[in-house]
């Protein structure tokens, strides 16, 4: 696979535009934002889209430890959750990769790849829409923490997709 | 109110067992987890229980940047959220305080403050049950980032509750 361009993966930088048709970007730059308790607090409001389909469904608050990952990455597969969203907060400044893909007669077109690290706001994370391609985390760096909110209830809420041949991110270097 | 003991709260270390009436900690340690995406991610799983009451009740995901208290800390009211729960999770590794107190009759009784830090399982946060008296974020050190997970929809979720004469926090060293 390597050295076979057409599955070069370049990894582009995130921006809430790049990224509107695969669900929010999470942080406080731009976002809609108003002081509350007496002023001591600013409260960046409702930076994700939360859904919940289903039979029973509710929200998880749980803590997903990652190991670190390095070029080259190969992205041999990808998964969505037909039923919920997905949120990643990262708990540390280290960066991590969200690999997406639109849909296509129902598996993945050509992946994106974002790196997502803090910027001028603070850190930055991303909430995959119910039921958008994505790959499963991705940290880099080191062994990293991130606190997720997605869903739980009945039905069948993971769907995998196996490409053929995988693609690699080769760099880490922005596009 | 300086130098009237009874309405100085000393601050204690946080535990699961001595937060449990007031909601859930949110971290790691101890926390049911196990392998997933082929072993690269550790989940640690369904931390908080978000709680979601009302019509068109949803959760939200925000980040409240809070300006740093330092002590002597007055804890002049308390609040709680009839409808929902309050998830605090620091984007950082700072501490803060968190005040709770339970329910005498529809107005709080004598408040307990915790110091909320890191442990060896890394960042921890806290869930304040539906309906239990909290006091608004004290977050310390400098300016800090926390996610928070709540819940929008109909209804007043908001109730106060004005101390006659405020507690005071003197000291953050732990009792």
């Amino acid at each position: 696979m390597m050295g076979d361009s057409t599955r070069t993966l370049a990894v582009r930088a995130l921006t809430r535009e790049a990224f509107t048709p695969f669900g929010q970007v999470i942080g406080t730059r731009g976002a809609r934002h108003y002081p509350i308790n007496d002023g001591t607090t600013t409260r960046f409001h409702d930076l994700a889209k939360v859904e919940l389909a289903g039979w029973r469904a509710h929200p998880l608050i749980s803590i997903f430890r990652g190991r670190p990952f390095a070029p080259p990455i190969r992205v041999a597969m990808l998964e969505r959750h037909p039923l919920g969203s997905q949120a990643f907060m990262p708990l540390s400044a280290r960066p991590f990769v969200a690999v997406v893909a639109g849909d296509e007669d129902g598996r993945p077109g050509r992946p994106s790849a974002f790196l997502v690290g803090p910027d001028a706001g603070g850190l930055r994370g991303v909430n995959y829409a119910r039921n958008v391609w994505h790959h499963p985390l991705i940290a880099l760096e080191g062994e990293s923490d991130f606190l997720v909110v997605d869903r739980d209830g009945e039905g069948d809420n993971l769907e995998t997709f196996a490409f053929d041949q995988p693609y690699v991110i080769d760099s880490l270097d922005l596009s």
